[in-house]
């Protein structure tokens, strides 16, 4: 009898996207077990991949355009419409106006960073008359709430001279007031929902400038500047508007854009894998597998904390299944990966090397690493077949 | 049901000797698999670790002394008694008296290094009244056939002028009759036991100069100047005993010193494996195993070439056992070793890092390396056990 072998990993960062991470993992299987039936489940969560999956599965199309980025120059950015029959529907990756990717190193500041690009894609899709935008995020470069956003769709916010703000995460200091009257009536007519990572919050100790304004760039002082301005934006939106952002599951998702979706935009946040897993169909190529191959590029201590590859498991595990996760590098902590259905792990790299090398070579490497992997499986399948 | 897994490994030249890479993975299985009955069988070839396993598994005792090193310094030296009944045996590892580790960096040049010392041990060895001795050969830093540990013996190395020669592989050119009768009498009474890499031969394209002077520092010229005087010391020998060394099984091992056991001290060679394996009972331990785990510093396309994995999974693999092999690194060629009997293998690197960094966390990686190739193969048993 044949194995079937479903196949369902992360893009590893900076090195391969999904699809060639996916593709190398099944070439790796093959060589090991070409009797094999292989399943093939690119994953994304609402980051880099998430317009180009959903518009992959639907059968839907790509809208190129020029968008101002997050250190407020132009950047060559997209959005996706859906496929298929139902509401005409906007697919936005705010990776794709406001990732970090966007930001070159030496400007890397998410004082300064905004999310500008992302309402530009919004507006465009409005102009296209959608009925629904769907948003995903993740992979963020900057940390201003969701307020360069809200000010490309109409959004005022207003300092004490009843000027509107600048961009970036330090200038939420100044909101003084928040006007909505201008904000683009077709806002009221739209369905908007974000696929967000459900832990993250805008403010406190697990708030987003805490967690993740180091990552983008930020000095502990700019954390410090960041966290409070964030705190001044939830005292004006909760005047303006009476929604509490401070704390609401996903508030604090892509630098607090989030909350501005929520608060200002009127969407919906929603787990981004409750999002997604349905149009991936996932858990019907789940429902055929015998075995899960996921991946990461680093598979650590915080391979948990709503990363894909523990996603996977913890679906894979409610029916059964074995999974086995491959990773760029194995870091520390990789231990508590088998406290959350991870059976077994197995690292890309074979020999002393550097990083550039590891990332040169990833797709090669994790080919192999697939093979060495399925045959190592393949002994202990022997053992009750011989 | 309880698996028994054969722990069955080379050592990790330069990093972790034979018996701490077979504690490393076995304690990682215990890890991966509590339930498993681990065998331990830490494997040596004649090199280094020889005289330290023989004695170990034969409760026997280690006699230290201090010899002529290879570049004719004193260094510390040992032998073993081999205990138990039977004819009083010494057991002799050449790389403990002219091994390449005891050649410093900057004097590694087999043109001038020598096997006095162990001629110098065998000298004790016979001192001490025993009926057999048995030699391991293997990781010597000398090209001298031999020359130095016969000279140790009493043997005449004589120039055109009557005078010795000196030490080192090239000086042999400069014989020009070899006396055998001052050769210790005692050697007619002992039966000499070598075990040799059978594929390694005295002269010619495959011959010691060529295959292994280089590894121990032999520039190409004195690769030439070593071939060279080889060939005359192989006419020599001839001419003294009748005796053809130039491409006898073994002749070449450890730098032509096989050679010198046989002719000029009247031993026999053994292919190493048939000498080792019975002592160290592993064909006893493989009747209980239903798996077997080597190992190896560097798996590659040379580890074929009579190396201890290959060894081992030609013994398991005549028993229709699965073997997986461990390495510290995995070099070039690393496939070639599933024709040989290796089911699967699987590095100890887990990300980016220096091979000073690898050899020095080495133990810890291998702990790991074990415990998760138990886990993939543990995902497999699960599958039809589930």
């Amino acid at each position: 009898m044949s194995l079937s072998i479903l196949v369902a990993p992360s893009g590893f960062k900076e090195s391969l996207d999904v699809w060639a991470v996916t593709e190398a993992i099944a070439t790796g299987i093959q060589r090991a077990m070409p009797e094999a039936r292989v399943l093939k489940c690119p994953m994304v969560d609402g980051g880099e991949g998430f317009v180009r999956a959903l518009v992959g599965v639907t059968g839907g199309t790509i809208r190129r355009m020029v968008v101002t980025g997050p250190i407020g120059l132009p950047v060559e950015s997209f959005y996706g419409f859906m496929g298929g029959s139902g509401p005409k529907t906007a697919i936005v990756e705010i990776a794709a106006a406001a990732g970090l990717s966007l930001v070159p190193g030496d400007h890397r500041d998410p004082t300064r960073t905004t999310s500008f690009g992302v309402g530009e894609l919004i507006l465009d899709a409005l102009d296209h008359g959608v009925e629904r935008i769907l948003i995903g995020c993740g992979d963020s470069g900057t940390n201003d709430g969701g307020t360069g956003m809200a000010q490309a769709l109409g959004v005022g916010l207003l300092d004490r001279d009843g000027n509107h703000i600048g961009f970036g995460g330090a200038e939420l200091s100044r909101i003084s007031r928040i006007d909505l009257s201008r904000r683009d009536p077709r806002l009221n007519h739209v369905v908007i929902d974000a696929a967000v990572n459900w832990q993250n919050v805008l403010l406190g100790d697990r708030g987003v400038a805490r967690l993740f304004g180091p990552q983008k760039g930020a000095t502990p002082e700019q954390v410090a500047v960041l966290e409070h301005a964030l705190e001044i934006y939830a005292d004006r939106v909760r005047e303006a508007t009476g929604c509490d952002i401070s704390t609401a599951p996903g508030s604090g998702a892509s630098g607090g854009l989030g909350a501005g979706i929520r608060a200002l935009l009127g969407g919906r946040l929603h787990p981004r894998f409750q999002v997604i897993m349905p149009f991936l169909k996932f858990d019907d190529l789940l429902a055929e597998a015998d075995l899960v191959v996921t991946a990461e590029g680093s598979l650590d201590g915080l391979t948990p904390v709503g990363k894909i590859p523990t996603e996977v498991a913890r679906r894979a595990k409610a029916r059964g299944l074995p999974v086995v996760a491959l990773a760029g590098t194995i870091g520390p902590g990789c231990m508590a990966n088998f406290d959350h259905g991870i059976d077994a792990f197995a690292g890309i790299i074979k020999q002393p090397c550097s990083l550039d090398e590891a990332i040169r070579d990833a797709q090669k490497l994790l080919i192999c690493a697939a093979e060495d992997a399925v045959r190592m499986i393949g002994v202990g399948l022997e053992r009750f077949t011989l």
